[in-house]
């Protein structure tokens, strides 16, 4: 959690405003919005801002407000009525103070700026959901969070999990882990997201739940490398092995106070195995593999995703150069292979190398 | 790896005897059979121990030999023609003193009994690759590796890592990792088994190594269960993720000296993957949920997996009695209730509420 004034939790009721609307936001009101309306700490009515689009001839505003559906990214799933679908930012995020982020990372500069003087600034609190990193010039990655915080001066949590919206939307339990420092603070998400399908553990280790919800999506694209060279279950598990060892290692080398158990909570193993057996980078990943070298990741992007946008590929790029920056390269073999494959400068098969060469996990982890 | 007489490693060649013949071992004899002839440490013929029965009505021992192939066990894959299949025990381990044993742990107790006097106990060394504890009288649990070397006065190591049989058998690349105190006797056998294909790591904390080989197949008949409910990959996940947290809470009660990094061997979070997605114990226990509460587990196992045994249950079973005996049941929720559900004193469904009802693991691995 990136640190701002932070206060104590006010009693009055918070206004919550969601910060985007594609298949997970959409997932994640589900919940929002039946526990703003029977929890006194929130106020009923929650703004959702949407980026307006034509859905068969019709604004998806207006489909929202009337049907209670998004009908383009969670097609199926009656939303609460007290979310409301609206278009403008400013007016979306107009006097809350519960600001919850959810949309692709390359968006948040803009949307910060947007923001700024729209919000009510009294005893205010963000929660990231962003998948990814800032990356700015300087010495350090800057996480999603941490630009919050400092472009809005609001204290910033972070939330990750094994949590595939469309199993989510279908009520199918799952567990999810909030990074806050603050614990009141951490509380008072928890009560804004917990219900009875899904759990939410608080840890105040902020920066390895953020950035295990970045880097997983690098391990998700290698996974799905591997299922479209059709290397098998072994194979695949040598990937998410090395991948999560390299996570561990990024993470220490970014974020030296992180704690090891964070790792084994549901922003950890949990959201990486899910993201590589489950996840859209993995299957646009097998895809961009299957047609290799005919396709392009972006092609793909856009022909399979129906809109939706894929973070892993950018964040390998941007991990690869924090590395180059950092002298590292050499001790990341997965991530930067998995990168030099989505620019297409080496082959999926390549990956198999890298598996075979790596040296022995065994010590690499002992401080 | 159990301790004994562990002297250095002899420069004649070693005779070895692979003790057990089913899926898995089969796909082992493949890279046991080719090191052997190629490398001057081993002799080359390799003895298999092959509990006889008939297929088609020819003996299995001789279809082995004719043909080089395990058509029950491993169909349609060539062994190397320098591994003997050899119906009786005695025989099979007749002058050897490297001894891989590749069984279901049920038979480990007598298989040690017949094989007394008839290997070649000078720098003989044993490698266990059986998942599952032996459980007897006293206050701690017994690895099948200290087993065998309380019998046999050998040492033993121990190898487990995600390695599906079949996808060995048709060399897709996979790892695995080596549990042996004795770093000589660690680098034979990672001679004996090492190829282009199957990474061999050696780490010396055997006990972490040949636990984990056990627990994990409890951990798959719970990701079996939530696949036979129609759980979804988030569900599926949580039970993963809090099986690994019940599997280092369980190697640290039982093996003090447990190190941290074995867990993100091959033997550790990679195999718990494999075989919580494609491995028989997960197979199974799927199709027991679905037809919950009409049959037994003992008929699926039967019934789907052709002579093959299921060791997930049995592990459960073992450690529950173990867990219940050091009054320590009530912090292994998850691995209480797959045992209950296994004999049907509860149903996959309560799987669910334990998720739901589980502690927050954040600091229960912190020492």
């Amino acid at each position: 959690m990136a640190t701002a004034n932070c206060s104590n939790v006010a009693s009055t009721p918070k206004r919550v405003a969601i910060i985007g609307s594609g298949n997970f936001a959409s997932a994640m009101s589900i919940f929002i919005g039946k526990n703003a309306q029977s929890r006194p700490e929130f106020e009923d009515q929650v703004n959702m801002w949407v980026f307006e689009e034509e859905v068969n001839g019709q604004k998806l505003t207006d489909i929202i407000n009337t049907t209670h559906e998004n009908v383009k990214y969670l097609p199926g799933i009656k939303l609460p009525e007290n979310i409301k679908a609206v278009p403008d930012l400013t007016e979306a995020c107009q006097g809350a103070n519960l600001m919850i982020f959810c949309l692709p990372h390359q968006f948040i500069v803009r949307t910060c700026q947007t923001m700024i003087g729209h919000f009510n600034s009294k005893d205010a609190y963000a929660l990231s959901m962003i998948k990814g990193f800032h990356i700015k010039e300087g010495p350090a990655i800057q996480l999603v969070s941490e630009h919050i915080t400092e472009h809005l001066h609001v204290p910033c949590a972070s939330m990750m999990g094994a949590n595939l919206a469309n199993e989510i939307a279908l009520q199918k339990f799952c567990e999810t882990t909030i990074g806050c420092e603050n614990p009141a603070m951490g509380s008072l998400f928890k009560r804004l997201l917990e219900t009875e399908d899904f759990r939410v553990n608080v840890t105040r280790d902020f920066g390895t739940v953020e950035m295990c919800g970045a880097l997983k999506n690098i391990v998700a694209v290698g996974a799905g490398f591997v299922d479209g060279i059709n290397g098998g279950n072994n194979t695949k598990a040598c990937v998410i092995r090395l991948g999560l060892v390299e996570m561990v290692k990024f993470v220490r080398h970014f974020f030296p106070q992180a704690n090891s158990t964070t790792f084994f909570e549901s922003c950890g193993v949990a959201d990486l195995i899910t993201t590589c057996y489950g996840g859209r980078n993995r299957q646009v990943a097998e895809a961009f593999a299957r047609a290799f070298p005919n396709k392009k990741l972006e092609n793909l992007e856009s022909e399979m995703l129906n809109g939706q946008k894929l973070q892993g590929p950018l964040t390998a790029h941007e991990v690869y150069d924090c590395l180059i920056r950092d002298q590292v390269l050499d001790q990341f073999p997965l991530f930067a292979t998995v990168h030099r494959i989505c620019i297409s400068e080496q082959s999926p098969q390549d990956l198999i190398d890298i598996l075979k060469s790596q040296p022995s996990s065994y010590g690499v982890l002992d401080d």
